[in-house]
């Protein structure tokens, strides 16, 4: 049919660590190299989470080699997916909190399951971080300055409804006709010939990739500076220990 | 009362063909320079067609030299009305695809006639052919980011509702009143001063209106490059067959 | 508690002459300073009105090097007011036109009095002038270009109802609810780490400040040519009587 399924399988969260990036974008360059597929629908496979986020314990106590590494990764997977020339369906199926809401951002259309216990959102202010610039001009182009200016400030997690009342995700469906809503988005959006389609996304897209593209180094330096401040790993220290207690 | 009543009346369809665009312009700019004009209503005079957009028969086995006319005589179009000083009111009395959706969108305030069989968005995509990046830029001055990003690379024709939903026209009226409404929002417009309105409209549009006047040339060779295409003309002469059929 | 009050009290409609300006620069600096202050609540102590706007009579007959000193004190108190890295919330308790609204604009959050009797909005072009690109800069960020291309054309005063529809203030609640409303306000932003919430402010509102502040001797020549012009003095008088005589 042309479409490939992602299902993200990294148990308990979907944690984006490196080595989790890195297949990503392997997949990604892999699929975007076959000309049989011309679009993928990303997933999770672990009940009740998309993805969680970049994985904190990358950010923390390690060396320098190690953070640039890292944020290098983070970067290539969303040029990946964000420029994909492939038809990007995120069918979110559970929270998708900071990273995991980039990955839901940069498909072409977000579609969620109904629950309104299910989160999604920028909330990296929450844990004393703040988003990349690329993480702010996709999430702008995807609900406007308004929102994303207070969402991000505040570090919003939006229950599904929520979230689709703001545009951050496109359509809700009972958890149960996610799939099959997600095929049918993707056959809508592979009924349009391939060649203009990936010309219009490009155009609509190209501004904010290049970007990144342009300041790719000094965005590693800001992430190594910002992430190596005595107070910064404090509170992400302390949030992990918070993490692990709740289980 | 200072205002005019364009009617567009190029049966069947209100084609922009290299004459009528060529007419439309140096209407505007007669128009322009009368200072007894201050606002302009845009019609059609054809039943259920506001206007069908590019003429498609001036893109296909024609001479680099009339694809470079063409798209001058386009481009001048768009620049005269998009940065027109006057007041212009779009009422919308039939479907307005691709070309016919730029003329609405570059007016000042679009009424449609609330019947949900008219249809209006830049469908270029699907006829495999890529809307040039003012037509974006103009489409996302109206809509927002997110929504021209779907809408485009869908190439969706959206019903009279949905257009309104979208924030793509103002306000919807029954057929029968929308000269009488278009009247009306004029005269709103028309109350205040001039000068201050026109400057409050340049400042507004200007980036976009400069963005193509800066790239003029290049966009000439953009359209020509990609239209001389034997793939591109073969999707056309399709599409001209499909229209044919039709009839 | 960290939370100043700033009541604007210049009877009998808080024009924003050059002494309430320079106060309130003042005030703004002192407290931004003062790293017990974490936010400010802005609100009216004028029945019915948070503020008319820039003082008329400051633009009307006066010198050069009084326009000149007026239209910087204009733009401290924007860039000490956009730029703040306090929160910063409005309760907008009475009709905000103009300059009034720019203020509220400038903030992180706007709460208004749900009294459809109090509008508000950027109506510079019923008096013949035209808010300058920083007013609108702000504006857009706030409603988006559409909204703002249409309402500052027209010199659009919302009622509250409108103003809440098309996201100009954040929300409605009866007037006197407005102060509790602001406190709860302040109170959830005011949870997240200062640092983070900083950073984050900066990054979105950066752009349009620095704008600013490259253009802003430029932004005084053009404020003082037009101002001077015969015809704006005229239209400045003649709405100025028209004032007096409501009174």
């Amino acid at each position: 049919s042309g479409v490939a399924m992602m299902k993200f399988k990294s148990p308990p969260v979907n944690s984006l660590s490196l080595e989790f990036l890195t297949e990503f974008s392997i997949s990604l360059e892999k699929l975007e190299n076959n000309r049989a597929c011309r679009g993928v629908i990303i997933t999770s496979a672990v009940p009740k989470i998309f993805s969680s986020g970049l994985d904190i314990t990358e950010m923390c106590g390690k060396s320098m080699e190690h953070y640039t590494e890292f944020w290098r990764a983070v970067q290539e997977m969303w040029l990946r997916l964000y420029g994909s020339s492939m038809v990007t369906v995120a069918a979110v199926n559970g929270s998708s909190p900071a990273g995991g809401c980039l990955v839901a951002l940069s498909c072409d259309y977000r579609i969620m399951a109904e629950n309104p216990k299910f989160s999604i959102g920028l909330n990296e202010a929450q844990l004393g971080i703040v988003a990349p610039f690329w993480f702010k001009d996709t999430f702008v182009n995807v609900v406007g300055h308004r929102t994303a200016e207070c969402s991000l400030q505040l570090g919003s997690l939006h229950p599904a409804p929520e979230a689709h009342r703001l545009g951050l995700v496109d359509e809700l469906v009972p958890e149960e006709k996610l799939m099959e809503k997600a095929a049918a988005v993707m056959a809508q959006w592979l009924a349009l010939p391939d060649h203009a389609r990936q010309l219009t996304k490009t155009m609509m897209r190209k501004a904010v990739l290049d970007r990144l593209v342009a300041h790719r180094e000094e965005d590693i330096k800001n992430f190594i500076t910002f992430i190596s401040k005595e107070s910064i790993q404090k509170s992400l220290r302390k949030y992990m220990e918070m993490l692990k207690k709740r289980k």
